[in-house]
């Protein structure tokens, strides 16, 4: 079988619409989309402010995941890397993740052709 | 250790009620649910809409997914096909991970018995 | 490359707070957070309630994803152990699962040193 990967991306959630329309460009149509609160690493601040210790407070995210076969996960990345990048912190981080299997419910396809763009 | 994986089922929100009590029959009873939006591969239209051109829109989906052992993938799998399938575009899609590991806290039950329905 | 592994924790939702503090004193920084709902085994009560069966209620959870290299497995469990136990039910659950890569955005890291502490 073919290798399934899931591309996880966190990022901005004002990024989305440009970010969709990137993986659409690139082939990438299926994509599913949670609204999450995370942290990073923000540079380690643990944070003082008049000095009250504070630890990195939980901002607003989106998860974008997509399951890929075809399109290869390094053309995900890199198109995902574009459309993100502004090169200050919390730009988002990406998730690679192996998956074993796929099935579409509306024809019981399975494995790569599960995600392709058929009738 | 015995294989331990996930069935994540990414489907119309409606159908919830009816897929839980599906895999209950089958003693599947832990799950996680989410509220999320997706959109599949609506058969690659790119769409036209009185001249403009879109992308596809988002859906309010949801997503349930359960982390089993005992009982098998494929049964898990056809029972959601059963509850889900219409034959229409959007019936929903299904994706299988191996897990690593899992630990009940209550008791700190690691592994296969962890997802048993012991006291 | 180094072993990247995600700890994924589902609990009750007023226990974040005391999750995180306690996650970030051993290291951990980088996590997201989702709201959810779930049903676990709960003893595997098919319920009864003035006569009429139910089937378990989704309760409000949250999930707790956050992904690890440098600071061992065992420690993030043991210390989320710690902080949810309260030997009822519902006191939560924990998956591992292996993640393929990682990648910073802000800078293109990769692998291991996308999940450090760096400037
Ligand atoms: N180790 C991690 N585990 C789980 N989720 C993470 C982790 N690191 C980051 N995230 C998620 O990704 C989001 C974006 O992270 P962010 O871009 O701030 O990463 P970062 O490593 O702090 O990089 P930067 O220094 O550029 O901010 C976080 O809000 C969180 O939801
Ligand atoms: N490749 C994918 N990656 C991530 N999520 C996906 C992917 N494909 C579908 N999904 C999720 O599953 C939901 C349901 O998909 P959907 O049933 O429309 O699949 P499909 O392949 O388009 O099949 P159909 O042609 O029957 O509509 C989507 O709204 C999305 O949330
Ligand atoms: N097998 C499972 N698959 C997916 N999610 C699960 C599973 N079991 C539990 N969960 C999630 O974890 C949450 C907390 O589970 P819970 O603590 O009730 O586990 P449990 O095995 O029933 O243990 P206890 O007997 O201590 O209640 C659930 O609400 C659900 O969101
Ligand atoms: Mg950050
Ligand atoms: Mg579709
Ligand atoms: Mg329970």
């Amino acid at each position: 079988m073919d290798k399934i990967t899931k591309v996880e991306i966190i990022t901005r959630p004002n990024k989305f619409e440009e970010l969709k329309d990137a993986l659409n460009k690139i082939g990438v149509m299926g994509m599913t989309v949670t609204n999450v609160m995370g942290c990073g690493v923000q540079k380690g601040q643990t944070g003082n402010y008049r000095g009250v210790a504070y630890t990195p407070e939980l901002l607003p995210k989106i998860k974008v995941e997509t399951v890929i076969c075809e399109v290869p996960v390094e053309l995900v990345v890199e198109t995902a890397k574009k459309v993100l990048y502004t090169g200050k912190i919390g730009d988002g981080k990406i998730f690679i993740y192996e998956i074993a299997n796929v099935v579409r419910i509306r024809n019981g396809d399975e494995g790569k052709v599960a995600l392709n763009n058929q009738p």
